[in-house]
């Protein structure tokens, strides 16, 4: 059985037109998006089974955002309706060296009041292969902690392979818990965990082995062993040359291997968001249908560079379109 | 001195472009709006000197809103900066048959987090000639209604005219207080009132004198008896014949005369919303620039009326324009 | 079991923006529509579970026509893939006097291409209530009457309503077969039957009785005798005052009793394309979920009226907005 | 033989996008047109050969007016090119009550520095038809007077008829002459004349007879007593009921009879722009393919009807789609 | 006498917005193309006189497509009407790594239905400097082929100088005849050929010679030895580093010398379709106006390369603009 | 008391949108700039009062461009009104090798009749910190010439520090007189100047010693000899390697020292226009509040750098994001 389930808040994403400032806008561009949902729909368009669970409110603007992701096949059977509005964020695209800004506006959410009682995952993870969350929903509300520790509990009993992408961002964390307290259960019940040495510092206080030979295994030697569970620890390298311009590139540890890809050349950025969580469907989707890691891990980035050339959060992306890049074509000539 | 202050949220208004309901929409045009500044904007526009009182966030959308305003040449001196969120609202406009829909996204914005304690009013209204404020205000948060009693008191010192709109949209008033306990001291210290027989029976629990010649004038009577500072009750008479086709004409009583206007014909109507606070703004013109009560009544509704033509919350026509209207030109030939 | 289960092409449909005409357009609006598949996403809209059966090209603009469906959550699960193009329709929209035009563009498309061992009915109708078609479909290519035909054939077996608007449009009959050949043995076994007086005379041949009180009831009565399954035949009568004015009235015939409902007045139009299939839509929602057929036809009239509100093919009017026409609130005040 | 040549000014024309004021653009719709130029293009449409004479600046600006006029099969070979500038109009459209509004931006545009050496009419009008000019360009300079006194010379010698819309603009009238003392060496020249009671008192200072049975035809009289060579007066009758709702008629009166065409409602209006020029091209395509001068008003009355229904100054009606409104369907019934 | 004849389809290009993929398209913009056309619009554009031939249907789409080539001052005198549709192509544009799609809708097109007695060649080259064809029109139909062959010949027996542009693109070869059979006899009549050594291989089973010091211009000689009429090989070296970012140059063989160009650096690219029909146009240009080969071909690179800046199929590029790039200023710097 | 007061012509600039060509545009995109006006506005973004003085004519189109400058927060208390027309340009964006193109359009604007007795020098300059002028505004008229001679004679008086930006632009002075006549009167009274050798050669017939070290600055130390008030000339060193990707550097000499900046690449390029008034703008915010001129020029040209990558005339960067540019980071990381 090939289907992913993944939860976390979905948000309508208002982007201003063009190069525009936010003070310029005299629109906003809507799309929709969310860490996690966006591993759903680019799973679904690579033709594996993919469920969103999140809380949206009972009003057109959740049932617009329910519309989204049908529209990318992904299943919204599980979603809850409730609560009183749709988490917004405003975009304001970069371009050379002008960072892109966000403002994000998702306080008090639909998604923000999910509670334990309101997901049977039980049901929602019944049949599932893998399940995928990231530090954002712990970081939203207690409600959605709990959510996220309760899916993780009946994952763990079923056998189902969990993706964690630790994703930490400290002014996020406003209900009265902090990352510290609440992440080390999260990522105890997860197999393949996103997260750098950064993290890793601020998070779990675990720091590189002084002396040691590569810093960076160093501490993910650490987090293997303090997390027995993790058997995989994957992140991407972004050489940022400008808002435009990036090079990536993919890593992955399993306890005994360092795996890394080539680097990809992105020139010109189309859409920086969601570059992360195509790399992680792809990622997902390689673990499921290709061979070994290696094989997963290059999958995982060269879904990633495409997504940068693709509008708004979702890589709409195919899988041969992957495997073009992935044979070496970067050449962009034009496919009749 | 003519010099109006208006007090109250200033939210940015999400439209679907042309016809489209929410769930077809992949964007909105953006503006601003608010019904008090709405009445400022167009009092602006009409070449008097004009002021709003608002609390924005300290980000870019906040930045936004206070340019809207300036270029709208209303005085943004005295606005405050804080809180979380600017208050939102989306609009799919109605046509023919198909009512307009709106949905508020309004909690916890920087607004409803406003404290009489942030607003020096004697300072603000320092020299003013006139101050409005509506029903909206003390139903978001008991520091908004604070801040409008605050006002009234110092205007009430000051003897600055006060007009207020009652518009009592029960479904607001969630923190905790009601209109029927709040409204009556507003109400107490106003001048002008607009407000209608269902206002009257809802907040003030007044109901047309059994057998009254004109049930309407004895509601009226009996909200004058009771405040007797009030000394004009206004409001317009809308007959919506379809969301694009609505006929609108004007009342004002000042206890003794009861002043009506002819009937305008709007069809097709471009944009229905702050059609009541052009109305109010050209009341206020008049009140301040024309002879009577009744040239007052009558440049109020045609100022609404010709509001109904323009896209956005704000009136902006001219006075000429109004006066065109006033002189009975309807008939819509190209100026050259 | 309430499942509604709808046959036909789906076309992209591309539509000068504004009042453009075809030789000004820089660009086209593109959605996707087609009698058929109209009522399927218009039930889904009022909650019923619909599928809609078609065949689309395997390429990009088929996968986008899927998605519009999916969007509208109707199911796809058994939509055909294969053939060389998909159908397109221009459309340039009408205003006042001028009337407005399409230019269809469907030859040769997936849809033409269809063959009745390309569907499985048995398992396509497994549990339908109702089974819609319309004489599009057998105009279209011999496959297509030939599926038509299988599909009616199981439907008639299983006992499921069926529903045929009859939409006699000579001038697409192309492939040798004339809708006189063709269409009888469709009518013999639908049970709602959507026809007038013309279709009648130039397909059945069916004439008004000289001298007959009401000459469409003689005619009606004529097609009961001769197609003894028809039960009850229902139609629109649409008083075009122009491009962007009409008055649209429902009719509904059942042997005995020739119901009416009241006359709407639309003005302006938004769309006017679907407006027929939203009546149906409204119709058959009415039929399963309200009481008595006059019920049913006021529903469907009131959807019809609401559709021409909204642009696209599409009625995306929500039962509750139906109900507010039909109790008798046409005013289009703003719902807050 | 039928070749149309027109002579007169094309401005660039930038229109607020939907119903926004001057003050709320953020962009403009960006089209040509003038009076003289639009009646060529309509006649072009309707397959007549048409060829416009001008002088456009030699950049890219007027480069655009050239290929808009080839667009609209236009013969641009006789055009001239130099000057600083193209004129410009900037157009705000009116809605109900709210006039449109123009601000010109023409002056020192390259037409107003033509001068009658650089058009050698001798060619222009070689195998010419019909000449048709406008009291605008007498107007515009006294180079352009002077361009329109030699066509008119050139083509009485040669025997074309000739048409001249006075259309009185006495701001436009600023290079030291007036139209009293240019306009009447214009007029004497000319065949078909529109013109209006206003005009004749303004410019010719001809007065209704008193006592006469009808006034309007006793100042036409006068008029052809004086300008013996106008054997036809002609123009519309326009009750404007709104910016977007007028009704429009047509008179003729050739010194013996008064024809005129029933009244059409247009409502909504599109674009009011152009309407009369529309008009004109109607009534000489009438003179030139039609059997009299009751069918040709009817014509030109049609063609004007379907004009405020297009957007853009030019009619782009075909001569089957006015026949269709002649042969009295108004119905707007979509043409599939 | 310098006038050049065009011969092939011309489509209407329904291109994706922005970066959009087609599923996420709610709109195309409206173009129109064709290899053959658009090096008749590019010569026009620099000065010369050209004509195009081509079949569209009689609707509104193919007025438009006229109107098109009109605007862009190529001679529609003698094109065909008549058939069904109008040819069509989306075009999604690519970005970075990730390519340009098209998905042709051009089957059953009017162009695929002309025959040759639909043309009168004798009168339409008459007076002709220069005929081109290209090796799409073969492939279309045996009536197309049939044409480009009827052509030719008239063109050779009046001495017109011929260039045809192999173009091999086996997938359109449908209708029972191949490439191999059909152009050899095509290839014989032209003067100057676009093709390089993949064409010849595939066409014309032409390799390079084993041990050949230049494998190339082996190939190119046994293509001359074979076709005693080719004068001039040419063909451009196309570098591409991504969709938007490419390196060209050019090249001419002429039995003796093998002329290349300096290679010019494009990013980013703007639009890349049209490329080679600009270069061809850029060649054609040359050879009429300009010394020797070298001259030509330059001129030729430099218009390819400018028409990459510019969006459409169409080189809008001028001769002072082209001759700017040939002078070597390819700065960007802005023209006041 | 920081106040900085700019004086110069404020244009409507109407650009085609994306990269289309002037003779594609269906529409223009509207805004509003002019060299001095783009100082005042950078500035009051940096959070200095900055006032602009101009003349616009007394129609909507003057209302607009008040509007805009209000929106800036710029004060436009002493702009007159006035005249017939705004002035206008018309843009073409380009990209990669294609240039920019800009067709000016503003002869007989309202500023270019502005005369000295229309401004009260004394009375805008009343508490200035800094005057600015450029070389345009004394090119456009003898009037414009004259009110910047004597607001420099005022400001000297009034000791408010004066920066003028020479531009010279040889074909804008048309009304009798010449740059060399007119600037050294300007030039005289000056403190800071934006010029470089070309100007100092041009205009002041100034060139390099032979022989010097330092052409560049023996061609400085010349004209501070010459025009001893100049303290430091300042400009930028662009190396433009396209259209749309630039190299850029600051320098400033104050008679002894040369200072520099580092060299920043910019690519890919928004908006060129107004790049040089950020540059101004960033040294005045720096010579207002920062330490040394180090300092200022560095800001000015992180400043100006910025603005390449925003669309319009105007730098809407805020100081914490020059800031950052400072600090090193140009990676363009997205702000969240």
């Amino acid at each position: 059985m090939k289907r992913i389930v993944t939860f976390g808040e979905v948000m309508m994403r208002l982007t201003t037109p063009g190069h525009q400032r936010f003070t310029q806008a005299k629109g906003f561009e809507a799309t929709f998006g969310g860490g996690e949902a966006n591993v759903s729909m680019s799973l679904a368009q690579f033709g594996l089974e993919a469920a969103h669970i999140t809380r949206f409110p009972d009003n057109e603007l959740g049932q617009a955002a329910i519309q989204f992701l049908k529209t990318n096949n992904v299943s919204t059977d599980h979603i809850v309706k409730g609560g009183d509005r749709l988490g917004l964020y405003f975009l304001e695209t970069g371009s050379s060296v002008r960072p892109g800004k966000i403002i994000y506006d998702r306080a008090n959410s639909a998604f923000a009041g999910v509670e334990p009682e309101m997901i049977d995952w039980e049901k929602v993870l019944d049949g599932a292969s893998w399940f995928h969350w990231t530090g954002i929903s712990p970081a939203i509300s207690a409600g959605a902690a709990a959510c996220c520790k309760a899916a993780l509990e009946v994952a763990y009993a079923k056998g189902i392979t969990v993706s964690g992408d630790v994703n930490y961002r400290k002014n996020l964390w406003q209900y009265g818990k902090s990352a510290q307290e609440v992440m080390p259960d999260l990522i105890a019940k997860s197999d393949v965990l996103v997260t750098g040495v950064r993290d890793a510092a601020e998070i779990l206080n675990i720091y590189p082995e002084a002396g040691a030979d590569n810093e960076e295994i160093s501490v993910y030697n650490k987090i293997i062993e303090r997390f027995p569970n993790v058997k995989k620890i994957v992140n991407t390298t972004r050489n940022s040359i400008s808002a435009t311009h990036n090079k990536l590139s993919g890593n992955l540890y399993d306890g005994k291997q360092f795996l890394k890809t080539r680097e990809y050349e992105i020139n010109p950025i189309v859409d920086r968001i969601g570059g992360g969580d195509a790399f992680l469907a792809g990622l997902i989707y390689g673990m499921h249908e290709l061979e070994g890691d290696q094989e997963a891990l290059d999958f995982g980035v060269a879904a990633a560079v495409l997504k940068h050339t693709i509008e708004g959060d979702v890589n709409l992306a195919r899988v041969e379109e992957v495997q073009d890049i992935l044979a070496g074509d970067t050449s962009g000539r034009i496919k009749r």
